[in-house]
């Protein structure tokens, strides 16, 4: 097992360039989070544009939160292009569940295309391994202790590493569940921190290669760094709390990281 | 007559699910200021996902600031749905009078939909009033005394009740008129603090029905807030004031709201 | 030559308004940031919608960042009518080079409107010239002694002022090479400090004129701003300088800028 602090560096070092195809509600604070956490973020979603760009990537970022047909064909025609040449792709499932468009257009690309990683919030996991969980508009309701057991169902059924997050992040390969319990309340006030966390898992999983030991690097990492945003003092609400959180994730110490780690 | 604080309480506990369909430009301060409020905001535009997301919600807020074909159909289809279903409807005419699309596309919304709020800055509601306000860009140019009569007019003639929004923010019902005289200038020295009063409104009418009184606390939360961001210091120009905006409208005490507001 | 505090000082008191076709990615930035710089910013992109709205505008700002058929055909259009009336254009060709449909889009643009003034990053502006530099996704990795000669070659081909934007920025108008050497390491840790730099010289050259001057003080203005963010403390990563970035920028001091700029 390579410790989170090895990847941290191998990150930092390396600069991986994600490719995203993602929505336009966080996607500024995707692109931030991405650099603070050593990528190199690239937004393209023209069907014109992604194949040529996704080659020069690292890792491939699909996030449905703000979906359209046209780059609904953008995602499938870049993933493809990314099963091609072996660059891997992390699915944000976001709302999946809520409506039917979202939910045929998750497992359209899941039945379409090799997904690496499936990164969706407790209430989304639960939906696509089939247990039922609710997703109201985009965010999660769902809870309970089943949750790990669907991110390993999930895992099993599609052959990706699956991130089920919450209080607790649960992550799975089909058969291991690793339970992460790092992170702030805080997060829960700033939207988007689901889509920037698949932008760092873009760029851990772009750096270090698919394995869970990535996924779970890359969550602690951003959920580390929401305490450390907290600790430091002169958190006053959701504002001051994010321009925080992008300062703690760019300056987390590796040191830090293997020691509040907190997995089992 | 409600106060301003028994409704802050109201959207704090129910957490009203906010539709928005809206443009690329505020639209994460816009989720951002609908937490900070104590709603759930939602953005979602495709013809083929928003006849199912709205049915989940509260209110639906359509905004036209970066409009297209594709997503004026898709306000429509929402907003037929919403208006099936009793969901209210907060329009925000970005622009409207500067360029003829928007004036078309803002008039094809009100005729077409049964809007309960329309919100704009001064000059967008004295054209839609058909007194010829300026708008610049989307700026509003506007001021004078007609504005409260301009908000009015309005209301009348389309039903809804009509906020005009600027140094004083008017609102009416077609009857009366009520002015309102907080904020802070420092609020328009940032992009986009008119949508995120439209995220506001959502809330405020998702969670407490559509009337003079919920459109009323919804600016007045907003406008409060950013006299107490400033009041508390640290503010030293825009980037400082935003951040702290969000911080004040999310910690904002119900009993300032009542203790200051300037309401008649 | 003009003094960059006269044309500060200019921008301030016009306060232009600056059309945007940009992308969904720093929208939001180079919109506070034109604001901060003292002019005022539309985003608009629908073709039904561009030709009016350009019409009132000081300047127009094509940026390729997330470019897609429509918003390409609305550059078009908008340009073509900005070429009408005499109204300014900037393009920012982000990631051209990276793929073949932004090097495309790039000279389509510049085949056909008259661009007045190119702004791009090292890598950008090398491939323009046919001096192959590298464009990694939207980053440039260019760099050495030839950049000024790029910007010089570029803009005596496409008769547009070029700046040529790094750690050294260069500004030609196909005869003079001015070089500049404000700045600070913290603006490569932000996303879109170069769409936002774009927005001010729409700001600039929307008040003043299209000048190598106007060029250069926009460029200046951000980067020394940059310079009194990080000096002034309180910068702890890229979240609260960002934040400082605009406060900066808005704060900045007419003598400031004379005092500090480094310009050759």
């Amino acid at each position: 097992m390579k410790t989170v602090s090895d990847m941290m560096q191998k990150v930092r070092v390396t600069c991986p360039l994600v490719h995203h195809i993602t929505n336009y509600v966080t996607v500024n604070d995707c692109a931030n989070m991405c650099i603070c956490a050593g990528g190199s973020p690239v937004m393209s979603d023209a069907a014109e544009d992604v194949p040529d760009m996704v080659k020069l990537a690292s890792s491939l970022v699909l996030n449905i939160g703000t979906l359209n047909p046209r780059t609904v064909e953008s995602m499938l025609i870049a993933g493809k292009k990314a099963n091609e040449l072996g660059i891997p792709i992390i699915l944000d499932p976001v709302g999946v569940g809520a409506t039917q468009y979202r939910t045929d257009t998750a497992w359209n690309l899941i039945d379409s295309l090799k997904i690496d990683v499936i990164k969706g919030n407790h209430g989304e996991i639960s939906v696509l391994a089939g247990l039922g969980g609710r997703v109201r508009g985009v965010d999660s309701e769902s809870g309970g202790n089943e949750i790990g057991e669907a991110a390993r169902i999930l895992a099993e059924k599609t052959g990706a590493i699956v991130a089920a997050t919450g209080e607790v992040d649960y992550v799975s390969d089909g058969e291991t569940i690793t339970e992460l319990s790092n992170g702030s309340p805080a997060m829960g006030s700033v939207s988007g921190t689901g889509c920037m966390l698949s932008s760092v898992v873009g760029a851990y999983v772009g750096a270090c290669g698919v394995s869970v030991d990535s996924v779970v690097a890359a969550i602690s990492v951003l959920n580390i760094a929401s305490e450390v945003a907290v600790n430091e003092g002169k958190v006053y609400g959701p504002g001051s709390f994010k321009t925080k959180l992008f300062d703690a994730v760019y300056n987390l110490s590796e040191e830090d990281v293997d020691r509040l780690i907190r997995r089992k």
